[in-house]
């Protein structure tokens, strides 16, 4: 499963590429696009799928390219985002490990606080789009959106799993904005050096920030078996969502 | 969820777009791209994901504007694909209803069968594209793979269901082709009568053709409550896959 907002292909998705360019033979591959919240989205999709289709081992990829979708002009905008891609595999073993609870909500923006039209426009039979096809995004709106929504996911996790968040050793944010990260530690009551931050050299990389997060936390050692940890994002539509995960 | 190859956007989904357009409060929201298998992809992730997440309501919809892929030059593709949209609620019910039994299939596509290239290609950081952003097809390759997968398909739900052919009421198969679809039919010896075909008059809608078929054939009042049914498609990728359900 690729979770991507900015495909290389209408056709073939982008996972199914990646699984020939991989040699991986017979896996059903698909893209999702949830936005920001798309890792967390799609662990959650690969989860259900393999508790209920008897599915054995899923990758899921979380890939952008929104330097395509970035309007240079616009300061309050281009700075924010980064190309990336991270990934992790999951597998429907017997051991405690893996997916203990999962979160996920969306809510109507009525604000249109971030929109992106398709640069796909040249139909026809279609009245062509006047509409900007850049990131074209009303930071306040997010923000506001964003603290409340990753401290309620983070709390639904905790709740529907039973743990405190005394029991978490980690929680990896959505990397969008270090002040969006630290007004939710706080608002949670939790230190800022449980919530792994690597925005400074990644920028908002949408649904890679999760896994190229997890993959730098996990190279500093500081991430080991058996320990807890929650994912949490947010996104346009609005989106948001947690995983809470034994390591 | 949204099944689509065009969406109207890159940000918010398509999906968190029709539900604010619906009025809908609170629904999960995601688009994918699984091509012309996309709906019956996304019906096996909402059915799993109301199996596993605790979901009780899922609005699948498949959309497509084809003609923004299509290379009016190439009378090979221009003549075959159509814009459309149709769209199933799926319920947890308590009833026998729903969906029995799914099977869904991958490979590799090293014919690269049907490409089309995404327009998002103005990135400082990657070089241009050269290639085609408009459906390229080989058709013979997606024939030789479409029959044997939708038949493979049938039979896999069948075999995991415990039901015959015989208990079938109506296949409805993706409408790509009538060759394919008849086909199908020989290879798997069930009378054309049983095939719903409205190709005629709709088109290759890719991931919109079995919900618009679904309805058409609803509205010939030939659907009845109880009856058991087969949908089944194939796409680029390659992916097939199908859904036995009880109507």
């Amino acid at each position: 499963i690729c979770a991507t907002l900015t495909p290389h292909y209408c056709a073939p998705p982008n996972a199914a590429e990646i699984r020939k360019r991989l040699g991986i033979e017979n896996a059903v591959a698909f893209d999702m696009n949830a936005q920001c919240t798309g890792f967390i989205f799609s662990c959650a999709v690969a989860h259900s799928m393999m508790k209920t289709l008897g599915f054995k081992n899923a990758l899921v990829i979380g890939s952008e390219i929104l330097s395509k979708l970035t309007d240079w002009t616009d300061r309050t905008t281009c700075i924010l985002y980064g190309d990336g891609a991270g990934a992790a595999i999951l597998s429907d073993s017997e051991d405690s490990s893996g997916i203990k609870s999962v979160y996920l909500e969306g809510s109507n923006d009525f604000d249109d606080s971030l929109v992106c039209l398709s640069a796909l426009n040249d139909s026809p039979f279609a009245v062509p789009q006047q509409a900007n096809t850049k990131i074209q995004m009303k930071g306040g709106k997010v923000f506001t959106y964003a603290v409340g929504a990753m401290k309620r996911s983070v709390n639904k996790v905790l709740e529907s799993s039973g743990f405190s968040l005394d029991d978490i050793k980690w929680i990896i944010p959505h990397q969008a904005n270090l002040r969006i990260i630290t007004s939710t530690a706080n608002r949670l009551n939790v230190e800022m050096d449980r919530f792994f931050v690597n925005i400074d050299h990644t920028g908002n990389t949408s649904s890679a920030t999760i896994p190229i997060a997890l993959h730098e936390l996990y190279n500093t050692g500081q991430l080991q078996k058996g320990d807890l940890i929650i994912l949490t994002g947010f996104g346009a539509g609005l989106a948001a969502g947690a995983l809470l995960l034994e390591w």
